[in-house]
């Protein structure tokens, strides 16, 4: 049997998918999960807002909860991202300036040293007063760095500079024999000046040289500016070699997201990127339907829950969980084949920040191939009590939807 | 990024912890979980007992069963205690014969070889009459194992016998180039001989050289006592190199615990023990007030729920189950961050012995940043169906502890 040499304990469906024209619905709703509020009656935000959509959906659906990383472990968003699309995120380490790059619509290479910088504020001594420069505009923030980009001269390494939103932006660098392991200069507290950068290797000390270079050829330009007068680097990082979804699962992908960072998870899958116009949770379903018949599997993701949970406002984020069911009240009608709800990680506005807890999960079928289960609501309690289990590895998501999607060949004779 | 590299799926909290002045009771009930009994209405040992202090402290917990190795493996007292303190039992083998060791106090070194000793009787021919020389007092037992250590002379090698309890001894060889690969000299059955050591490689004939002539020297002194006329040998072990609970987890521990084995558990993770009087539930919990402050990580054992499942006696066990649970009563008092409640496996009276059933658990914080649930009593079958988990790996269990208490970093940006 010649297909025995590529079956793989670690990516069960290798050696087992066929092609398909199956079309995939899988929603992302960022910081799905909580955690009993006791100034709610004890509910989760999912609990406590009115999601009729979702409820009649789960209640048509097999349902249960993930880890997404492993039990006790907070995940970041991308890492998060990694596993509920199957990829190991201890495998797939990528770094934060990759991200970024990404977002912004960098197209990087392999080795390309990608870089977060961000606008801060020293005083005549060098000192850190403010690590986000009183928040300048974007559009300020543009101007700034065009100008600093024309002072930038390095022989061997070209440095492109990428305003991003507010005080952020990015830097990357393309030459050769550049390194990744550098000290961030951003010293991270106020009161104290910015970290020379420092290499820990040969290609990470020529990387460092660099940014020493950059430093100096810049920083004059702006010396006398009350805010913006200086920035920090951080997240250093080279694009990790991640096979495309396509490659993996044998499926054209498309990332139907608002927010840059999640377009940058998009690309690094190789997944393309549907046009959405605003940031709600309506524009992104209106991108779907209008984006609709040239993909198989449609990522989505809705972004404000998180943001709320982050804020600790329990209220905004279960107000926003019903505008996201609502969104999704007509998904049935594009007529896909699997459909997947359910949440990059938890973020409990009891504690104002991604969490370890485990996530609601959802999945439907068009053919019923699912064990349809007795629960009733797309909640913490309700849905750990379905048939697809509770505490679920995010990375068995994946196989669960290739074979409910009748994409999976037996395995063995 | 620095910290890239030391992130690890197998420790998932490496990488992630921060220094914390959390405070955590790990209370381990030895043998905690039993199965259900035909004569007493098919509960457990846990379901039959009144435990009002348990079932309140579930009621305000999150809960859940654990397995301590893995699915139909019973776990002797050493590897389920590593589990449940999160060292992978697999990699971290530690012979009997260093837990008795340690459990006496002995200060072992690397390179030690440490064997348990048991008084035996032999008829005139050599052959085993009584695998433990008819019970003799720790006391007598002692005056013999004096009067071996003088009759010991083996040049290069140090014998060190240390008198335990009733037929128990232990022997510590130290010198250079010792195995541990050994044949036990003990038969296990009667009517036999004793089995002669020999060793399955150049260090480990050592060994047996060095126990041939240890039997030879000692042997002749007590051959004419009609019951303490010959001792076996086994459990040959050295010292395993395992990371110090405040090395894995940054947290200083201490062990409150009422036998020998326990004290050695705690050494072998580098805790300090702590002082108790007495031998009771309550002498731990009384043991624990009185050394309140030092430590971050109290580990409590309770030892005689273990002991009544082994001789069978449900009621003794479930009595004894009580008494824990008014021990435990007012253990919140203490202002503790994080509270787990669990054993380190089962040992159902209608087994009599340990077994692979789960075990209940469960977790409470303070700060309430554990997911409250619907369990109002803890049992076997209650706790089941908790958030916590079914049936989760007992090595899961301190990442966990670690999250709610506050101690981890997220993973990745």
């Amino acid at each position: 049997m010649s297909e025995r040499g590529s079956y793989s304990q670690k990516e069960p469906y290798r050696g087992l998918l066929h092609p398909s024209d199956k079309t995939i619905v899988f929603a992302v709703i960022d910081g799905l999960g909580g955690i009993p509020h006791p100034d709610y009656d004890n509910f989760t935000e999912l609990e406590y807002a009115q999601t009729p959509d979702l409820d009649r959906l789960a209640t048509e659906s097999t349902n249960g909860t993930h880890i997404p990383i492993s039990p006790g472990i907070t995940p970041g968003s991308i890492p998060a991202h990694l596993s509920v699309f199957g990829y190991d995120p201890y495998e797939y380490l990528v770094g934060r300036g990759v991200v970024e790059a990404l977002g912004l619509g960098v197209d990087l290479q392999e080795g390309d040293i990608a870089i977060r910088c961000n606008w801060c504020t020293l005083d005549d001594d060098g000192r850190m007063v403010d690590r986000r420069a009183g928040r300048p505009t974007s559009e300020e923030s543009a101007q700034y760095v065009t100008r600093l980009q024309t002072e930038i001269n390095i022989p061997g390494v070209d440095v492109a500079l990428y305003p991003g939103s507010e005080h952020r932006f990015v830097a990357v660098l393309r030459g050769d024999g550049l390194g990744a392991s550098v000290s961030e200069t951003d010293p991270q507290a106020i009161g104290v000046p910015l970290i020379q950068p420092a290499g820990s290797d040969e290609t990470s000390a020529k990387t460092a040289h660099v940014l020493q270079e950059i430093m100096r050829q810049t920083f004059p330009s702006i010396a006398g500016d009350p805010r913006l007068n200086a920035f920090a680097m951080r997240g250093y990082s080279t694009v990790p070699n991640i096979p495309s979804f396509n490659d993996r699962y044998g499926l054209s992908a498309q990332a139907v997201v608002t927010h840059p960072a999640y377009r940058g998870i998009g690309r690094l899958l190789g997944m393309d990127i549907a046009q959405v116009n605003g940031k709600s949770a309506k524009d992104v379903i209106a991108a779907l339907a209008q984006n609709w018949g040239e993909h198989q599997f449609h990522y989505l993701h809705f972004k404000w829950p998180d943001t709320y949970g982050e804020n600790k406002d329990f209220e905004a984020k279960s107000e926003e969980l019903e505008l996201v069911s609502n969104a999704l009240a007509g998904i049935q009608d594009l007529n896909p084949d699997v459909i997947i709800v359910t949440g990059d990680h938890a973020t409990p506005a009891r504690l104002g920040t991604h969490s370890w807890h485990p996530v609601p999960t959802m999945l439907w079928t068009r053919e019923g191939t699912h064990f349809r289960d007795d629960v009733h609501q797309f909640g913490e309690r309700a849905t750990r009590t379905g048939y697809l289990g509770h505490k679920i590895a995010a990375t068995n998501i994946m196989p669960e939807v290739l074979a409910h999607a009748g994409m999976l060949d037996k395995f063995g004779a």
